[in-house]
């Protein structure tokens, strides 16, 4: 089995890249499903609601049905530990983020028995509530779906 | 203050593209001191010890000064936590990983003052000790230095 | 030195049986002193204290002595671990819980220098803030009192 | 949505029950798979490898799916979490354990589109490496499979 | 390269002895700029907020200089790990603290390459938001500036 | 109630102070049992260990009564916590240790229900496995025994 499309790399380019720079990965991102949106907050729950309704709004996730959500939620959790670097919990620890999002769902692997997966990714800012006062961060999380 | 130089989604992106993917972000690395390198291993601190000895043997930090080679370690250590999602002790979770690594340094920021700060990032696969059974991570790691 | 109660078993039936289903373990219950109570809240805190308040109320901890106190306090935040799995905070994580819980104080070991420890079982469900939308959780805290 | 059979309650039953307690259980284990096993060691891995191989023994998940493998593992790495509390890494911590474990594989959910779920249960001793300085502890992860 | 300083053996004193006991360690003292204040939250960003409008009130750290604000928040942050044992987020614990913090920055090095290093220390009280209820706790944590 | 012997800062002032620095606080060690010794490893358990053969070697705790040990052991990890500051597991972290330690046993509250108490402290220092690449760092852990 090896991965046909790498969803977690797609997911940080779409973090991350400006439209002219991500240019090159359109065919790619032809093959998923994929939306993108912004997060401030020093809140997680705050996070993890913006990142949730996109999914859903977007039709990334069926909104009725627990097991996207649980896949989703925990895709993101692992995620934030990335953006967090094992401090989940921002408010608490007096930062604040300025993040982009994006979420990939696919099918990563040619063997279809895998079916689909997907990859949340953040790129953004972290830092004291003092505009500038940051520096850039990131989190990538998959799950299967 | 705003930053002039991402060190941190260049770092990311030396460590997952391809050459040919990399091309249009050249300009950009020219301002930058960086080097990249490979780690397989189930063990973390072998993971930790390839990326201090790139850094060192690319003239990306110095040898002998204590505080550039604490700053690089606690930039990976960051960044293991995006790959390892609050896991940190690859081994110990009898996961495997095939990680491609970026170092980066330069000046982010437009004031001066703020000299020179240090990025590390991982891309790659990680999962099960069986070819395959894995899917990808990614790590981002920022310091002063 | 064997065990001759199983104080860490006995919570977890106690918060997780229906009192039909608790009934065959009633003998054994009757060699410890136990309480059981519900807990559902966004906030880590708010569990916690229904734990303390009732362990006060039911006479299972002294309320005015430090040490009982602080037994409890470990055991119920060990017993958190396992209902948060790694991620201590139910508000800040979005999930909301809805949790039945038990203490039970009584002397495990044969060895009477041993005297009495205390175990706190978590039994219920966790998800996002929306019914159904949840699985089960368990935790088990165990300390010496 | 509400849940018609609670998998997590079956795995922690399963694991901590005596052949005869378990007896009035045996109704509601009909409507799910599920297999036990054990493990005492002081290496996670060795505890974690012991789980996957009875459940691919035993048929509860599929040996060459890797999402089937990835949602058992998760849910491992959740119910060790509950077992030590936060201290992942039995060994490296110097406690040694004596665990019973169970695999509950099924529809917890009224609702169909739900589908396939997996609880894992620990239920056991650690404590130091001497026969007798030890405690009971408990573990339980679910996942979505 | 040996240490002539032991910044955060001073921190640590600053932070837990009286005037009087702290005075044979004045002419050590002599060699580093520090400063001391204290903070009783519940809150863990109130705690970080205090220590870093002393450090800045007193010209510990230069205010409009991120990788100072920098260096010093992740001093605080790994003092605060000894001081809440792996349970970052106070409030969320329903504890309280009632505690003194000391900053020390110099040059511990003999190899003047090495450069300044701050480290912050905390001493002080843990417990039940309870008079009485609660134990000392400590924490260090140590940075290059 | 209040503290009449402030047990955690003794063991900090013991484990990290010299002789002669210590002088001043001989009468207040006069009122409780403490023992010091010293640790350097890679490896957390062989830390745990050579405390724990110290304080019953010195008869600080009773070898054959668990409930002593299980104490030591918490308060032990507790202020590893502090000297690894989140990242428990030295050897995996290629960090190695030179830690000299104490271990005060006492009663610290004027209440005498309150009983014994038990304050572990490290100091010393933490770093790349390499002479000189190294800070110092410290820990204290408090339990009631």
């Amino acid at each position: 089995m090896t991965q046909k499309i790498q969803i977690g790399k797609l997911a940080m380019l779409v973090a991350s890249l400006t439209p002219d720079e991500l240019e090159p990965f359109m065919p790619a991102l032809g093959e998923v499903s994929y939306c993108q949106g912004k997060a401030g907050s020093m809140e997680v729950q705050k996070v993890i609601a913006a990142v949730e309704t996109a999914a859903k709004r977007n039709g990334i996730i069926k909104e009725n049905v627990y097991r996207e959500t649980h896949a989703l939620y925990h895709a993101i959790l692992e995620s934030l530990e990335g953006v967090m670097r094992g401090q989940l919990g921002v408010g608490n620890m007096m930062r604040t983020v300025g993040l982009r999002f994006a979420i990939v769902r696919g099918e990563p692997y040619e063997h279809e028995k895998e079916g689909e997966w997907i990859a949340v990714a953040f790129y953004g800012t972290i830092g004291a509530p003092v505009k500038g006062l940051e520096h850039e961060t990131f989190g990538l999380g998959i799950n299967h779906i």
